[in-house]
Formats: structure tokens, C-alpha cells, sequence
């Protein structure tokens, strides 16, 4: 299973290198991430509600073609890993087909005191729409 | 009185125009607010402990000179008003003596629940720091 | 004649007060102006390649609905004066119909090495596009 | 061969999780890799003035503990590889002397029609520069 997020650049986004700051593909990882785990139920905001919070451990981007302002990137997104305790993401940024970037993400889930936790037994519903989400292509 | 916060831009702050883009203007006024309030023994990290939140209620920014990376911009804060519940800034950033650009905040005070407040009864250390610290120059 | 514009906040565009921060609103408006500018054949991104800059002469906010993570903001966006060298917009972003907040902003034309000029003779067409997109309501 | 940079969090930083966003630490990160390249004869801005772009090739951060609002992070960097055509850099930001971030970033050296190139004959100033400040302790 994949998805895919389309996001165009913003002129904001860009440095005077002329092109997408480096940052920003952090950015657009997040919001592809977040727009994939609404489309399977998993509803950031309204977990954060629930006492969900999800930072990340890492973060990695790896630049090939720069973005530029007006591009739309089609971002495809993996769930890769899910524990419970621990997901990951990986992403696929292109421009008109061609790999413009690539990179992964990992995230646990803290409570509102920032404390590690699983969703397995406080959160099963969402442990089951993540679990059965987890990409197995390769 | 008056106060001076310096800056230098910042790589990503830039545009693909070449200068700082004009959303971080706005930025850099939040920062010399800051620095300036924590000046008069106003620290909005503490005073957010304390809950009192600090939303702006409007803010504004005159470009005049663009700053470029690596410039050291110098910002002149003056509070030009305080009522309790309402406080009103300026700011003048200037680049090697020449004004670059210009600009004024207003913010209100609120609660956790985002109420709007005074700060005079409830905080009258607060309250005094910023009376005290009025801008009585034109 | 007006235009609007969606956009949807995201998540790194808040901030602690959990609400997002007010600096984005100004990018929100630019990326309003630049979509509408678009509608109109005045891609921003083409125009910056035959040699016409789009700097801001200044931008306001005002701000009376927060804007939280995952809302939609409809954007109405209208052009109020064109002159040629110079243009003004103004922004109303609303809520499920509310006023989230308003704004200005006001803009001019300068070449590659940021001299202001006029389009009216160098480039009628978008001259032409621009003025007959001024916004005559009240 | 050490450089720290010193860094407080900025209010526009966080998120509504009460901590800095984490595509932020890539800004930091930069920051701190131009204010040690400033350091040892390689201002990038300069740089870009002689044609020398440095784009990202990837970026990588790891979260450890949340950097706050007003938190002063001292990064560590090094460079810790230098060819000519590529360098690379590691990072430690330290909140108090514990490790609140790791990270590293690659980049290379292109012209102004992105076109990579080396410094070691163009540029045999910047060449020894960087070449004489390779970190060479594990």
C-alpha cells in the first residue's frame, strides 16, 4: 500500500539559492505523514485530543533534483514499521516522475507528560489501523 | 527608553529573491519583544507557567531596505502602550544606521482558555515592570 | 470580483500556544496573492524569469479567530489598487464562515537589480491582466 | 578540531507540542555550519559572491531531549570529511552538557548553473581552509 501527497512550493520555501530550503522537504514529509495516517483513520488532531502525542525520533532527507517555487511534488509515503511504541515512515518525493528526494522519519507516542507509551492496549483501535497499514513491498 | 535587539539574518530566511523574505520581519519583532519584556523582568516563558498567554492582535511591517544574509540588523523596541490588557509595540530595524524597516504589534493578554484578561489585579508585579517601561518619547 | 483561496494549517505552523503562529498568516496571504495572481496570467514564477521582482512594500495582519492544526481557512483575496508601479490587496481569511483574521499588503515592482519600475510600458500585458482584475466593490 | 554554536530557541519555533519543531534542528544545524565555516575563512555569503552554491545533499537529525522556548542549545560541529567536491558534518547540541540532538548533513559545491565542482583548483584558498580543519579526533 502506498500514498501519495501532492504539495506545490511555496515562494516562501525558497532561499536565494533559488531553490526549495532543504528544511522545508521535513516539513513536506510531515505533512504527507500526516495526511496519510488521516486518510487510514489516524487523525493527528484528534489523537492529540486523546492524549497522543507523536514526536519524532529522527529525521532524514536526501536531496537529488531541487524543488522549485510553483513545483508540485508527489510525495509517496510508506509505513514501514509499527510496533506500537515505535513507527517509520518512508518517503519519495518526485518531480514529473524523477526521484527529486527521498528520505525516512521515526516517531514513538508520548503522553502528555512527554512519557513513552504503546497504542497496543490503551489505543487499539488506532494500533489496528496503523498495523494493518504497515507497507510490506518492497 | 528604548532597546536595542540584534539579529543577523539567517541563510533560510532568505528568498529566492535574495533578501530576507518579509514574513521573518515579523519574526525578528517577536524575538526583540521578547528579549526586550525579559529585559523588565517580564519572561514570557515564565509568565506562559504562570498562564498567562500573550496572542497578538494585529502586527504589522514597512519594508524598506531589504536585509540580506548575513546582515546584522539592529531592532529599537519601544512599548508605546500598556493598559492592563492590551499592549502596543514599535519596532525600527535598521542596517548600519539606515532604517530598514519599520513596524508595530498589538497584543492582548489571555488565559489558558484564551479569555482575554488583565494583567493588573492578578499580575501587578507584571503589571508595574511594563508601566514602568512605557516609552514616554515621541 | 474576488478570489479565494483554501488552505489547510499545518501542524509546524503552530505554535506552544497551540494555535498557528502569526507570522504564517502573512505566508498564507502571499500564497493567496500568488494563486490569484496566477488565475489572472500573471504567474509570479514566469513574470520573476522575464526580470520582474514582486517585493513587498509593507503587510498587516489582524488577528481574531486562531487558526488551528488542520483547519481550512477560506481566503478571500481582492486586488484594491493597481498602478502600474504599485499594488495593494487586501485579505479576509474566515472559519466556517467567521472572520479568522484580515489583512493587507501592499507591493511593488522592481528588475534584477531591485530598481522599482512601472509595467505599463515594458509589459502591457500583464499591465492589462492586473488592471482589469481590480477589485471595484466595496 | 571543535566549533560551538550557541542557539536559543525562538517562541516561532515551537509547536504545539510546547517544544521546538524538529525540521527546526536542520536550521540549527546550518547556522551552525556557516557560522563555523565564517570561522575559519569560508563566509558563505562571500562564497556565493565567487560563484561557490553549497547545496544540501542530505540532512540528517536524531531527537534526544526537546529543546523549549529559551533554551540555550550549544551545537558541537565538526567536519568530519573533505574531498574538494564534498564535505561532511557532524553535530551535537547540548541542552546543560546533555545531548538533546545529534545529526550530520553532506553537501557538495556547485556553480551558479548547479553544476558540481571541486574547489581544489578553482578555489585553492577555501580548498586548504576547510582541508586544514577536518576534524581528525573520533
Amino acid at each position: 500500500m502506498s500514498f501519495i501527497y501532492r504539495r506545490t512550493a511555496n515562494y516562501y520555501e525558497t532561499d536565494q539559492m533559488g531553490v526549495v530550503h532543504h528544511s522545508n522537504h521535513i516539513r513536506y514529509f510531515e505533512e504527507a505523514r500526516i495526511a496519510f495516517m488521516k486518510s487510514i483513520g489516524c487523525d493527528v488532531a484528534q489523537m492529540e485530543k486523546e492524549g497522543i502525542i507523536i514526536p519524532n525520533v529522527d529525521a532524514y532527507a536526501r536531496y537529488i533534483i531541487p524543488i522549485l517555487f510553483g513545483d508540485t511534488a508527489e510525495i509517496e509515503i510508506k509505513l514501514t514499521k509499527f510496533t506500537g511504541a515505535v513507527m517509520r515512515y518512508e518517503y519519495t518525493a518526485r518531480l514529473g516522475g524523477n526521484i527529486a528526494a527521498t528520505g525516512h522519519t521515526e516517531h514513538c507516542f508520548v503522553n502528555s507528560e512527554f512519557r513513552p507509551m504503546s497504542l497496543r492496549k490503551k489505543f487499539p483501535e488506532y494500533y489496528r489501523r496503523l498495523k494493518d497499514n504497515i507497507s510490506t513491498e518492497e
